[in-house]
């Protein structure tokens, strides 16, 4: 099937059955436990796909290439899925399996398969080097992995031994050729949604996202049932999404469970469109030939898509979240001209994602174009479901002022904040102070109450809507004997936004090349993570009592830029 | 200001403090208490006020005739109601706090302050009669009430020495007049929002809502503040409300809260536009010249608008939720003719308004307007925030085939679901079995999962979307000397839906007229309670067990009608 075929498959499928169709209303049901009380069910996205089956039975719920799946379809896969899991691999309620694959079908069913049978999802940076794999596999003790074929070559003899089994997708074209597909055709499917363990409180964790935080090895953020469907919620009231919605899967299912995505889209019975690549030749022709409605991406996503031969003005406008890193002015313009509608969003990983949205487009329709570009800079205000954000003076803990000026580090509290990290008491104690998770991010708080940011963290760099720890580079680089200090720090990229830059002191008689130590890097970080260029100097800025002034080297960078941050 | 004034304000309001602008964040936050988790807060509407307060400051949250309130003018105004209730009235946190308004601010401002304090709003039908008024009063316990001046002919002595305070509401065009506003006025303001003594647990009662159900008396439905939140974001979700949104409240607010409205257009940041009577030439002026987007109503209010002699096709789309009884493919074709858009729900106060939602309208564009009709009569589907509704064997309790054949009773189970009935744990016990509440309305459920209604309650009538409890007229006519017996049954009405006629057996001797028993209705109970109709009959029809055959009654009146309902 052509993407014109598939995209006419979009628009002309009767998306009903008839009242003389097959039953299928009696699979679809959860049946509730004695011990609940009839006023109250769980918040669980679960809930979006059984609904979402039975009001929207025949719509296509996914398309990938060749493939597409009905709601009913995708239900199918999901209780499939959910079967194998615990008659072939044995999973158990809270038990952690770990998924490796791009943004295809198979990531999507095990998104709603591992927390229909009480397991939690450990979606993994497909970006990361063998080594970060490992360390993750390791430090969530997945018992399952599901991996896309292609990301083998980077699985660790040590990976493979930790985790008990390995699921391969294919991601291929002919479904029988794929050993997943194959899986989910072997499923007896045991156990009807009724019978599955799921999880009865709305608080335990539904997945662990690692990112890399400020200190190295990255850390495992738990979220948890009820803010994922709040997260879902949010994003389906702010982004206007509904059963007209074609949602273009430019944005990493890895990052942050792909802002909630998958679940949201499915909530209100929309269509996915997965990507397993970022080709922006065939992302042009989807725009134009699917009526995709909606996509996320960092600013280096927007940037491409702008820059891209095929680009054309849309007849119908597209919806556009932009995170990772703030959106310029040419971009927003140029965004605009092709009939694509930015906004700005803000989060981490440990807010579910974009806990906080800029102006919404009707509410500064007076303002000017001057005006309004200076407005949509700002990240600006929690959404629905979030708590409002505060700024904290990180001496005090007490909220800045709201006067443009005074700079505290961004904190959350609320619904769309994590339960905590992963086996990691210390670190959790260190985010969450004075009732608090305090993020790392520098802003100020204006006096319309919208929070503009002002510096990141210290020690994160954000390239191509990536986090790399600074810190996580450091550590690799010291590795090489003849370093003798080391300090990384964002440089300025057109394309990235920012690129992670080495500033290295050397022992005495060294002569170790500056390419020698990103050669060292590539051994074992992502490739995005190794710093564009190494500068070789005498000594590293201090402070008198020896804290090492990452902004004097930031600023010999950002000297021609207006921010010292992209 | 006149309307046209009041929509240009609607349409050219700057919406938002510029930079340089008084600050207003701090006033509008609420300090977490230290026991409170970081990573959850309670669900409750109030947050949706203070965010927009923030976030769309300056944008009209209400217009009603010559006033208008941006959001932080309504918050400012919830916030003195607060100050008042408090210090003022003395009501403390669980008090019950009774409003007999029409659609005008001072609801929109109680339904806020209110819960604020931690105490539960009490609303009340403004339709009915002062001894029914009475009842609601006494058996609410309610502190304080909120009164319309219109209103206070129907508030009877013994109310007034039932509760400790009333305040009184002009609702005219000159606020200096109202002692309403000049109360606000007054407030000196000690507490902050921070101050305020909120209800700390999700699951605690926010109103209790009077129906007439199938016994008689009113009972008080007690929702929650999770199921209020979770109402108003099914309704944001499925009605798609945005900050575009131009609400107008044909809608009663004392129905179900409004179906959640007042706390939905708040969350998203759209207008709400006030109504304090159902004026068609008025409603006709504000669907032109204010933009209006969406209005809710029962089939009567929308068949009105329809036969206005000022209808004209409107060159926005209006959507339209109509519920209480069945749309006519007549009045849908009618509408959707003057770019009104229908949607049938269906619900109870019981589930918080409309927990159930036909099929949406672009699942069924494929299908042919006569298809779509048929499909369109099925209310369809529990709404994303509800679990789907059940249909169980009223003997068995066990769920009926979807065979489109089978005739089950109604139940519903989740969030919104309400608590119970205040003060009544008997009825509630029987609402409540099997671990669902049991809405005598009876269905079939389709193959394809939509379920259909089929027949009410035996004992409700439904005029104009206003529930009529059947036992309770006839417990009125029964006080008649003359009466020997009495029934209650629905008839056809074409602008009404249906109307309560009474067949009547007389004592032997007795020349009662029907007249005489419809002027003795009129002095106890509300004007549309009142039979239209009054036969005399030898006998009522009886089962063998001596149960009443109401169906028997209904048929003679329905012979010429394809249902026994409307």
């Amino acid at each position: 099937m052509s993407a014109t075929i598939a995209a006419k498959r979009l628009q002309n499928l009767k998306h009903h059955l008839a009242p003389n169709d097959d039953p299928h209303f009696e699979s679809l049901r959860i049946q509730r436990r004695p011990e609940q009380v009839p006023h109250m069910s769980k918040l669980d996205p679960l809930q979006f796909l059984l609904r979402s089956a039975l009001v929207h039975t025949h719509k296509p719920a996914i398309i990938h290439r060749q493939q597409s799946y009905t709601y009913l379809e995708l239900s199918d896969r999901v209780k499939s899925l959910a079967n194998v899991l615990i008659d072939t691999y044995n999973v158990k309620p809270g038990d952690r399996v770990a998924i490796l694959c791009q943004n295809i079908t198979a990531f999507v069913d095990a998104q709603f398969a591992i927390p229909a049978i009480g397991a939690i999802s450990v979606p993994v940076n497909t970006r990361l080097a063998a080594k970060e794999i490992d360390y993750v596999i390791e430090h969530s003790g997945a018992s399952v992995l599901i991996i896309q074929q292609e990301f083998m070559g980077r699985l660790s003899e040590e990976s493979r031994s930790l985790v008990n089994h390995v699921i391969e997708v294919a991601d291929c074209d002919d479904p029988t050729k794929d050993p997943y597909e194959r899986l989910l055709k072997s499923s007896k499917n045991r156990l009807s949604w009724n019978d599955m363990p799921m999880e009865q409180d709305e608080n335990a964790t539904i997945s662990i996202n690692y990112t890399s935080g400020s200190t190295g090895k990255p850390k495992g953020v738990m979220v948890s049932y009820r803010g994922a469907y709040m997260m879902a919620i949010g994003m389906a009231i702010h982004d206007m999404l509904s059963s007209k919605t074609v949602y273009l899967w430019t944005l990493p299912m890895f990052h942050c469970n792909g802002w909630g995505f998958h679940w949201a889209i499915v909530m209100v019975g929309g269509t996915q469109v997965m990507l397993n690549k970022l080709d922006y030749t065939y992302i042009w022709k989807l725009l134009k030939d699917y009526g995709v409605t909606h996509y996320n991406g960092a600013p280096t996503v927007q940037n491409e898509i702008c820059n891209h031969p095929d680009a054309v003005r849309l007849n119908n406008s597209v919806k556009a979240y932009s995170g990772g890193s703030a959106l310029s002015s040419t971009l927003i313009r140029r965004m605009t001209n092709l009939n694509l509608e930015p906004t700005q969003v803000y989060g981490l990983t440990e807010t579910y994602g974009p806990a906080v949205l800029t102006y919404d487009a009707h509410t500064l329709s007076p303002y000017t174009e001057e005006e309004r570009h200076k407005l949509l800079a700002r990240p600006g205000f929690g959404i629905v479901t979030a708590d409002e954000v505060r700024i904290l003076n990180v001496e005090t803990a007490r909220d800045v002022k709201p006067n443009g000026k005074e700079i505290g580090e961004i904190c959350f509290t609320g619904n769309l904040v994590m339960k905590g990290y992963y086996k990691n008491p210390e670190e959790t104690k260190k985010a969450f102070r004075n009732g608090v998770y305090w993020s790392g991010d520098l802003a100020v708080r204006h006096p319309d109450g919208s929070m503009e940011i002002v510096d990141r963290s210290k020690d994160v760099i954000v390239s191509g809507g990536e986090n790399i720890s600074s810190i996580e580079v450091e550590s690799v680089i010291v590795q090489l004997d003849e370093i003798n200090e080391c300090a990384i720090v964002g440089g300025p990229d057109d394309k990235w936004g920012e690129r992670p830059v080495a500033f290295v002191v050397l022992k005495n008689n060294s002569n170790l090349s500056e390419q020698h130590i990103i050669d060292h890097c590539r051994n074992s970080l992502a490739g995005y993570k190794c710093p564009a260029k190494v500068v070789i100097v005498g000594e590293i800025p201090k402070t008198s009592t020896g804290k090492v002034q990452k902004f004097v080297l930031r600023e010999k960078l950002w000297k021609n830029y207006e921010k010292k941050i992209n």
